[in-house]
């Protein structure tokens, strides 16, 4: 088998990844809709490996050997089934598809099936790095067959990510199972951003640490269990001055997040598999509710906040530490809840999913790339059918000794009135998950009442339904 | 025009609508897939009006007369499809055909288009009330056209709940928009639960008091501006002793509350809105979170607590109260974000919903009817572009009234590890929505360096990325 591979779409992150690939000893057949873009990369780096150029679908194609791998680098959606259709015109039944892009797993699932009809092999492959994982090593989350990866898998394991000498790409499972944890990979990437973000601003607000000051904190956890990319480039932003105002960068930027949809997309499925991804969803939230400028500016000034504002905190390192354990935990909980909505959407799907083997290939490459990851690996390795991560004993441990912390610094912002959505929610899970008994009785009484949706009792198994508007006597349904 | 109508599907909310249809005098031709229970209805309420029962769908609609109307009463998805292609084989052009199930809005968007095309109108109503509802007043909420509403409209209100001399219906406008804020009304159902499900809880575990005496409290609330069905019926669940064992009816039901999709569906459209509708998602979550039996198994008794529980409560009737002002103030964050959700999806779908008009008729009829309601009127009459109800001076003040005790229940919750993500949520929300600056610049910020996304700046139009790996100079982008 030549080490050959077929790249289409070369934007930045397709151009990188055809440079990975050629940098590792691949001949990479190069290919863009309009030309201008694969001279370019040519003309940039065509010493960097073995480039063929090619200019039309068929001579893209016909450039390659049987079966032929081909890799899609295009826009999510439209753009990715019209050259999915136009490669399917002319590939042949043993030929290998991969969709790197960040598709719709739904849509890879579809594209599976359709392209299955005609023998060529779709590989839906999640690749996280953004533009310099893609050139130096992303972590790649490949669905499929296992026939297919036996066809793409080595080279995808060439280019990939290695950390402790193991490559960050694993074979996921069937069909859409790769773009669907990717897209919880980015879930938790919005959770976890969330609360670094709500981290620094009651470091701000709260001690008026100046950013640069903030950065230098977030250095310094870097050192230790919060060790990761996110925290990483987090001190860089913070330390970076703004070159045309001398102010800090943060403050030049409009406090308005955007989106473009994975992390909603992973909140909408964690809804239908019936998992509460609470504090995913409360990241989204807040970056929606950070862009709707017509009612911050209609609310700011005119929304009253705490009639006595706190005193000031008299014990800094004591707070720093208190939100580095209340960012610490909150963190857990942000990932024990993904990791669920992969055992559910696994579940539901009938993919088999090893949770160890998908912590272990976000350990290096993508963006919550962390060291805390391969306690992750750790515990799913231990435990491979862990409920969830929290009762793990390490995490279990460590998120008691966070405790203290984390109910402090939530108490503060409640206090202050700063908005902590993300660390508030967690804490509220957390609670909830360890709770006696719940309140949910109270509302299963209600729905009976008003719906006759009836209840379970605690003592007896069945349905029962009071009637309520009657003598209230209670009747076993179904 | 003869009052003169047909109903289709004779489970109970369709039998108590037809009954309350005839009740207002109205000819009620009904029909049942099965025979059985369209006699059953008979027999049983024959003799409160004109019906006329018809065993096939021929013969359904051959007892109507030209336009004819008929209302489909049955379960949301493929049966309803089922139903509408069975009546559509038959009906004419001019008639009009109205669904009154739970349809989710974009299968009614599409009905409406398909029948359009046969000249048939279609209307998607949102029926709100539950069983005692549908015979004795519902909150009715039709979509459709202003023609078809001009066929059925008097109808639908003559047989809903009315408030101060007006029905709880209204032509909410085009299509899907009925059955939309239904799903909206279901959404902020589930949250206004949520909130007393907490509220319940607190004053449970905070002041040892007994379900019958929160039952007490309840029934007090229902005296103010609390005052709702849903704080009535709580009174009662709490009240209500287990006659099996004599003990509190809500310490016998189990606790994990249970779902039936609109919640779900409000939090998933909110999502592609770009609306933050935390109040309703922490209450899908909730409920969702309830259900995890096997990890609340694995959790309680594993995960700690607060090392230090909090003191008893010195000053419980301030703590009381400090829980209404927690609950009343969380309950119009919610409703401020369901009237966002609605505001934005008729944006979207190019509708023109009215919101004093709708919140005119949830006064009545519907599960969230409540005192409440009418101030949303007045507010949205005052100022029908009103930005957030949050800002109109009304709720403003009220929430501004209620805010010590707000604080002062999250922070209690939080240092007595109570989960408490409805009451959290909302405190973030408010706090979050009246920022002078958020952290989202920091967001954005990471999201530049990591993905080169880019970002807008607070002195400057356009938008900009930094050359992070470079020299970290800025440059204008597209």
């Amino acid at each position: 088998m030549s080490q050959e591979i077929g790249v289409t779409g070369l934007a930045v992150m397709g151009a990188n990844l055809a440079r990975n690939l050629a940098r590792h000893g691949c001949r990479v057949v190069v290919h863009n809709r309009t030309r201008a873009r694969t001279d370019a990369l040519l003309a940039a780096h065509g010493d960097e490996g073995e480039f063929v150029a090619t200019g039309s679908v068929h001579e893209f194609v016909a450039a390659l050997q049987r079966p032929r791998r081909v890799v899609v680098m295009v826009q999510a959606g439209a753009p990715t089934d019209a050259v999915v259709e136009e490669l399917m015109a002319v590939l042949e039944a043993g030929d290998v598809l991969v969709d790197g892009g960040n598709a719709r797993y739904t849509d890879t699932i579809r594209r599976t099936a359709a392209c299955a009809e005609k023998g060529v092999h779709f590989v839906g492959a999640g690749i996280s790095g953004g533009e310099e994982g893609a050139l130096l090593g992303p972590s790649i989350m490949p669905g499929g067959s296992a026939e297919a990866y036996a066809l793409v898998g080595p080279l995808l394991e060439s280019i990939a990510a290695v950390v402790d000498g193991t490559p960050c790409c694993t074979h996921v499972d069937g069909d859409g199972a790769g773009h669907f944890v990717k897209m919880v990979h980015n879930g938790i990437e919005y959770a976890d951003m969330q609360l670094i973000a709500e981290a620094y601003d009651l470091l701000r607000l709260r001690l008026g640490m100046s950013p640069a000051e903030i950065g230098e904190v977030f250095a310094g956890w870097n050192e230790g269990d919060l060790d990761s990319y996110l925290i990483e480039i987090t001190a860089e932003v913070l330390r970076h001055v703004d070159a045309d105002t001398g102010r800090p960068f943060v403050d030049v930027v409009l406090d308005q997040a955007e989106q473009k949809g994975t992390g909603r997309w992973t909140v909408q499925s964690a809804l239908d598999l019936g998992v509460p991804v609470s504090g995913i969803a409360e990241a989204v939230f807040a970056r929606a509710l950070s862009g709707h400028a017509e009612q911050r500016a209609a609310a700011r000034g005119v929304l009253p906040g705490p009639a006595a504002p706190p005193e000031p905190v008299g014990d800094r390192d004591g707070f720093v530490e208190a939100v580095r354990q209340a960012l610490y935990a909150s963190k857990v909980v942000a990932y024990a809840q993904g990791f669920d909505q992969i055992a559910a959407g696994a579940q539901a799907h009938g993919w088999n999913v090893d949770r160890a083997a998908l912590a272990t290939i976000w350990r290096g490459g993508c963006i919550i790339r962390a060291r805390f990851l391969d306690r992750i690996r750790q515990a799913f390795t231990d435990d491979p059918g862990l409920t969830t991560l929290l009762v793990h004993p390490y995490f279990r441990d460590a998120v008691a000794q966070c405790q203290e912390g984390w109910r402090t610094v939530v108490v503060e912002a409640v206090r202050a009135g700063v908005p902590a959505p993300g660390f508030a929610s967690a804490l509220a899970y957390y609670d909830g998950l360890r709770a006696e008994r719940l309140p949910a009785a109270l509302v299963q009484g209600l729905r009976d009442l008003f719906g006759a949706h009836t209840y379970r009792r605690v003592d007896r198994e069945g349905s029962f339904h009071t009637l309520w508007s009657e003598d209230r006597s209670e009747r076993p349904v179904g």
